[in-house]
């Protein structure tokens, strides 16, 4: 062909860890990664530098070569770096975003070591990373992880997002640091609600920050897709159980095919739990029939909701069947937002293709009338639902404003949901930034919720163990903890967030050194990155560091990286490298053997400063349940208000002697956690009055998109 | 950079309609095709080849350019095929698409005449195309427009989409002709429901059929997004307007910001419509604040559902907003399938990006309640939803078994919705063939249902004229159309549709005699295509081609491209090509200034034999509304069952003395058409006892999709 010589490209495959360069030039034909890895194998070139420079152009091969003898580092990325051109003041999000070109993420890719089979385009600026990569850098060492949380913050936010990027930023394009940005998908329901976009803010962002908080690759919608066909099995199977006799059931799941009867093999799935040892179809007895045909669920029982992806109030009850197609069997029923789902959680919990098809299986939708667990493994669609999932577990590749590595994937809604970003972004982050790398991982809302689901979960089953702790924390915030006026999305701050006011401020410090003890409670040191505001004062800016130093912090650094990209966090960067030496004794907060009740409490009064917590009767009822079922030692992801250390919004700064409230728990099997309800929250959002939407729009001539922040 | 030099790949730019081949070798630095369009320009080149080979690599332009003058036709692509290993028997769907390696899709793009920045990758086997090419083959003359349709179907379907992929796999890897398929994406709610996969079948196959099948470049995602977008604003508006006072909407709806109220362009676009030519938020009178703030919709006229791309019988007919937030305002309403969304019509029916953002404005949600229409622009998210459909409007590029090019790109279920792929795919593919290329599209079900929209919808808004109709038959569609017994999916086959029974099949003809005569309305030459299945006879084949021609058919001719990919459908490839030279004189088959009523009547006459039409109550009522609301002048976009050629799905061959009942009619304002309902229907499928998601699973070692049919 015309082309074939063209089509091959020259990678770099970095060996993090390296003691000194070393160059394989081969000028063979067909780009063959295999052979080339086996002998790369051969070599035994652990701890080295490797270039691979695949092309029929031999004096190509020399001259990338000597390129890179002369531009590389052992160990250190050939990564170029986005130059800023910083505006004063601050332009809008949107405009930021789109007057920087991003380099093509092919290139990008290849700068942090990717090979080019390992990588799946997804237009010019995204990228999917395939699972093999975790097999071949298997034996590399890690990099430095370190996770960042916050404060309680107001409903504005206090930037977490922003700080992530903005320290990635800072040690990639200025300290010259290995490091990746381990961040959420953003829901598409607050991008057209109220919140806007999700992809940090000012000079800080990733980018291009519309494709970032739009489809992406689609794996939200691929949740969404998954969720409601299970939602939909549970409710036509129900229906289809209440109007067959067993034998009808038993002959339309398992029909005569040209002459034969046939198991599929999740149905043999179903036989082994129910403890049928047959595999022929005509040799179950009538009572076996029945076992295997009715799943007998208790519509009451039924705990798996459909989802969207969309800020739908109208959709928190519904009542679903009323169609004469349905013959009268309707039922009560809501939707969630899709990042609730339990896939979600599945997606950001996974290890591998192989854990993704196992606990897709596991996934429990409701319990039959004598007791038992019904899983999507009995329904026949966990398969199905691993082929719907197949794409998403591989994690989003983009790049920051400076042109550092970004992985997007899974996560975000932190109260209702884990809220943690996928524990296989981060797993492959810390292999490709190598020994003296970073990944920087973001846990939403404040060190109450995201972060103590980040250790007592994530790193329960990543097995990963974080270095430093960073904790955002802004003085509007701590001023809201101490006793300033309600803050509202949408309307003016009142004037005590706009000038100085040491009073409030030091009283509100009373919620960032409890957010600090809350980090310590694991053991790894605290970085406070307080992130500044043009109207805080030199003043406020000092008092907050004192404080934070004085309750035990680490290091408390004042950053400017919305205004200034990665030079305004370099301070930040510096103290998080000095933190990611100091000595860490992590460990977590309860033993999963405890009762479940015990773990909740834990929580409740190390955490949040419950004197107890009341489990009210539906969710004593479930303690019991989930106990009598098995799901008894599995940790726990509280469902709780983000805007207070209490499960009441309005409570601000330390509340005190207050009960916790649990008023239902779920089990989420499959994802592998408990899910206590603490008072009533909506699990989808509504949309207000004057939604973002209308600010957004696109413009033909140019095709950018306006009105996104 | 290191790897810049082999960034640069050679691409190929057919300029089709070529009178000799010229070759531009160029050995400048980066890739910069404006830069060399603009050189070609000068050159004025049109009506030429032109080969561009940008690479550092001087002797590989000069290979390229040799290769390609010892290999070129004007006007022919230079494209390798894939060779097929055929099997007896033939093996499953999924294991011939399986064996196949697809071509890498940027390959292909090349071949096909695409440049490389005008193709955005999705992975290694699909690719979006961007629009901007619509402006760089302005000027290129069109091939040969071929519209693939069937004769009323069995429920199993009698092969069209698998002939359409054979007739190009003729065609092209056959024939030798330029040749693309633009073929519609399957919605996945059948895919795990009770139809299976939807790219061709046997050795007549989109590849890879598991990509085509699940998500493929997420449009019919982004379809759903768009679509509930707009249904929660339509219920979050009228529960925020049910209460607020109008001073406290208008507050919210055009907020202080900075000292200031300030109009979107959206919302400038509603005080137009309201005739207010005022531009500063304070200038308002108080009954300009109502007439604005207020859509004032009323809640019983809200033609617009929520959709999802899932089988969901339960959500046909739901009551939502029973939620304690939602204050008591409850109402009825209704999922359907994405694929029946208007915005999936307006997919298919537009012309450019500024076409779509129009269209998507002048959607219709409801009616006021003084009878005006209210529109998504009313509601502020018509900048939304393009910003949403910004990716979808651009064509998807596939291949077939061997390796011909194929679009896919909207528009399935031509019995609800208008049923055929998008004019956008059928125009750049009909460029980039050139004029002795062809380009075969698909029409949905029966040429009663999918053809007629084709022509009068789909037609009427392109501007394109079809050169010929191919017409689907099968003899067991026609033996059951003969009186056979009842053919049910799932089921086996009764043995009248396994033995001989020449009298069942020419009493069957009668349906074939009258779809031939619906193609010939429009005045375009029909070729019969016989879909052979290993039990029909000779005798049986002969009888349906020599009736198909006593019908008027152009020519009638037997395929065999399911067991033998495009080697089976030669006869039928040149039958085509033969046609495309014969004389034809198309018309439409009403013009949009009768009244609706006539329109509707003169469709149920002509294509479907009805004696005369009743527009039932609900019906009437729409006729005087939408008359008076302007929107007479639509073409209409019949939703009637695929089953029958009248509204009764058992009612088989030719039906006759029957009064065609409108039980009521939508109107799809953006997508350009009124959708009147014969009979009932339902919008969204069911799941059956054991749905297909029994058998689909994902191999974890090898990532093989299995069990997708």
């Amino acid at each position: 062909h015309y082309a074939s010589a063209t089509e091959q490209a020259g990678y770099i495959t970095p060996v993090p860890g390296g003691v000194g360069p070393m160059t394989v030039a081969m000028t063979s034909g067909p780009l063959d990664h295999q052979h080339v890895l086996s002998r790369i194998n051969k070599l035994n070139l652990q701890g080295c530098w490797v270039l691979i420079t695949l092309n029929v152009c031999v004096q190509n091969t020399v001259l990338s070569a000597k390129r890179f003898l002369e531009t590389h580092q052992p160990g250190k990325w050939n990564i170029s770096y986005t130059k800023l051109n910083l505006q004063k003041p601050v332009p809008s999000d949107i405009v930021i975003s789109r007057s920087c070109v991003p380099k093509p993420v092919d290139r990008l890719a290849k700068e942090v070591g990717l090979l080019s089979d390992e990588v799946e385009l997804y237009g010019k600026t995204k990228a999917k990373v395939q699972l093999n990569i975790v097999k071949r850098l298997q034996a590399q060492p890690d990099g430095k992880y370190v996770v960042v949380t916050g404060i309680t913050p107001t409903p504005l936010g206090e930037g977490k997002s922003t700080t992530t990027i903005g320290l990635v930023q800072a040690l990639g394009a200025h300290m010259k640091l290995n490091v990746f940005a381990c961040v959420r998908q953003p829901s598409q329901g607050p991008t057209f609600g109220i919140k806007g976009g999700a992809a940090g803010g000012g000079y800080s962002q990733v980018i291009p920050m519309e494709e970032f908080n739009l489809h992406l690759t689609g794996d939200i919608h691929a949740i969404t897709a998954a969720n409601n066909l299970v939602a939909a099995a549970i409710d036509a199977r129900m229906f289809h159980e209440s109007t067959q006799s067993d034998k009808a059931l038993y002959n339309r799941l398992v029909p005569l095919s040209g002459g034969q009867r046939k198991f599929s093999p999740i149905q043999l799935n179903r036989l082994k739990k129910l403890g049928i040892e047959k595999t022929d179809p005509s040799a179950l007895t009538e009572e076996e029939i029945t076992r295997f045909a009715r799943l007998d669920m208790d519509p009451s029982s039924v705990t798996w909701q459909r989802v969207l992806d969309t800020n739908d109030r109208f959709l928190r009850k519904i009542t679903i069947g009323q169609s004469p197609t349905e013959k009268g069997y309707t039922r009560e029923a809501q939707f969630d937002i899709t990042v609730a789902s339990e896939i979600m959680a599945v997606l950001a919990l996974t290890s591998s293709l192989e854990d993704m098809r196992q606990r897709l299986a596991k996934m429990v939708v409701a319990t039959s009338r004598n007791g038992e667990p019904i899983t999507t493994e009995d329904l026949g669609v966990s398969g199905a639902l691993t082929v719907l999932m197949k794409d998403a577990i591989k994690p989003n590749l983009m790049q920051t404003l400076e042109g550092t590595p970004v992985f997007v994937h899974a996560g975000p809604f932190a109260n209702i949901a884990h809220g943690n970003s996928s524990i296989l972004a981060d797993k492959i982050a810390l292999k490709l930034v190598g020994p003296e790398g970073f990944v920087v991982t973001e846990a939403g809302f404040g060190a109450d919720i995201g972060m103590e689901k980040f250790f007592n979960i994530k790193c329960r089953y990543s097995g990963l163990r974080p270095h430093v702790v960073v904790l955002v924390a802004t003085v509007r915030a701590l001023k809201m903890h101490g006793g300033g006026p309600t803050v509202t999305a949408g309307m003016p701050l009142p004037k005590e967030y706009v000038e100085e006011n040491l009073e409030l401020l030091e009283n509100g410090c009373s919620n960032m050194r409890k957010q600090i003890e809350n980090a310590k409670h694991f053991g790894v040191p605290v970085v406070v990155a307080v992130n500044g505001f043009k109207t805080d004062t030199e003043a406020e800016l000092d008092l907050v560091c004192r404080m934070a130093k004085a309750a035990g912090a680490f290091d408390a650094v004042r950053c400017s990286h919305w205004a200034e990209g990665g030079a305004g966090a370099v301070a930040l960067g510096q103290a998080v490298q000095r933190a990611s030496e100091a000595p860490s004794n992590f460990k977590f907060l309860y033993d999963l053997e405890l009762p479940i009740a015990d773990k909740i409490r834990i929580i409740a009064q190390k955490i949040y400063g419950a004197d107890d917590i009341e489990l009210l009767p539906e969710a004593q009822h479930k303690v019991e349940l989930y106990t009598k079922q098995g799901f008894g030692g599995l940790p726990i992801c509280m469902a709780k208000t983000h805007l207070s250390l209490s499960h009441e919004a309005d409570k601000k700064g330390v509340p005190t002697g207050f009960i916790l409230p649990i008023r239902d728990i779920r089990a989420s099997v499959g994802a592998g956690f408990l899910f206590p309800l603490v008072g009533t929250m909506p699990t989808i959002p509504g949309l207000p009055t004057r939604p973002c939407f209308y600010d957004i729009d696109l413009d033909p001539e140019t095709e950018q998109v306006n009105g996104l922040f």
